[in-house]
């Protein structure tokens, strides 16, 4: 008997990962392609296919009822490996992080890594990434910016003056432990997904509140956390990915710009 | 030479578990507990133990600078098993699901499983947990929910009548979907972490918005939902548990009661 597992086992390696996400902002789908592109892993990316959102669409379709293998996915981004079909960001990279050697592999001596790095991208992603999306649209996602620019306000001052602080202080207390090794990485020495993601995370930052970055780094409290920018920016790989026209432009997607947002305190 | 890895692998996996979590109210710490109390695991918990709280205040203390294996964690649940310390809820879950037989484990035949339930269980954590929190926190939660009520009362009118239904119709359509496989669960037919962390979600709900849940479970439209909810509840160990006085009552938590936000539109 065909099994599901069996199914799967058979077919999952040797195929190119396929991503799925909107095409026109870098989005949570930024995370698994800085992975992919790290790694100089083959991938297809539906941001660059023609008519790709069909299969976006199709996929978060209530009528979608997954298949044997997988349920349907809630939200983009979604990855497809031969007939697996998984979402949500941090579990993405936490399929991909071993197969790229992003992360410790189970069996490894430190294999418990894994779950260092995972807790390292989950904050990050909570913090860096919903929580700025959650300055723009505190109170409903599904109404438009201009409806709760009073409410944003508020939030983006809090967010800038507590929240922002506190996760750039965490991961700059991160890079001060022992546990993260030699050199400018979160964990254990070596650059691991978790890097890629508070990079990126940053990075749209950097777009979303130019002026409160910029006084945290003229404040010298984060010099550990913009040096990870600067390595991972310089990685081979990654450079390229980001002067390449796959690198996509931000624009109304988690990291916009405000002027009326962009505070200090 | 004794590295991190060699010390890690020499003591943690004939231990108890020990959570490290507020006393109090349920909270994130809750899912941890119910995957513990399922499997029936020797564990201790600091919301139970005399002066717990001063554990709970030093792991997350500014100047906790992490040990050689475990950088500081950035908020609790924190779960200590042997030399590793490790936090984020559904890292803290991912795992222990292995070890206590509530998820494939590496080397299974349906290995992949790991990543569909890790895909749900983090969806609920989102949606049915985090969403939650911000209704009665939608700008800081820093302030008083006294300090934000008519932005709470907003966020709280978009839940119930968007959020809410959008996740718990996804959950009902997982449930449906051939992955879940037969019986009340959400994956491959067995009970697995995904279904409590549901469950406990559920729950919650049930204590905040009862009207909005009670609309929705005489809807009929959700039935594998509360299908799920019910079969969770009769498991032999939560059932115990549920009477005990381990579980603690909800309060000024994830889930809280105030009258003028128990709206069902």
């Amino acid at each position: 008997m065909s099994t599901p597992a069996a199914k799967r086992r058979k077919s999952s390696k040797d195929v190119p990962y396929h991503l799925v996400y909107f095409s026109g902002v870098p989005g949570r789908g930024e995370h698994v392609r800085l992975a992919l592109e790290e790694a100089g892993a083959s991938y297809t990316d539906t941001a660059h296919i023609k008519d790709g959102i069909n299969e976006v669409l199709a996929q978060i379709d209530p009528k979608n009822k997954g298949d044997d293998i997988s349920p349907p996915p809630f939200a983009p981004p979604i990855l497809k490996h031969g007939d697996l079909t998984i979402s949500q960001t941090p579990n993405i990279l936490l399929y991909l992080g071993p197969k790229l050697g992003l992360v410790p592999k189970p069996g490894d001596a430190d294999e418990d890594g894994l779950f260092i790095v995972n807790e390292l991208a989950l904050t990050a992603l909570d913090g860096l990434s919903n929580e700025p999306h959650d300055c723009h649209h505190p109170i409903a996602s599904s109404l438009y910016y201009e409806d709760q620019m009073e409410e944003s306000l508020k939030k983006t001052k809090d967010f800038v003056s507590v929240r922002l602080p506190k996760f750039i202080g965490y991961f700059e207390r991160v890079l001060q432990s022992k546990a993260s090794g030699d050199g400018p990485w979160l964990y254990g020495g070596k650059l691991t997904y978790a890097d890629l993601v508070l990079f990126q995370c940053l990075d749209g930052l950097k777009f979303m509140f130019p002026k409160a970055i910029k006084k945290m780094e003229d404040s010298g409290d984060y010099k550990d956390v913009f040096l990870l920018y600067d390595a991972v920016k310089e990685r081979p790989n990654i450079k390229e990915y980001l002067t390449s026209d796959r690198r996509q432009k931000y624009g109304l997607g988690i990291y916009r710009y405000y002027e009326e947002l962009d505070i200090t305190e």
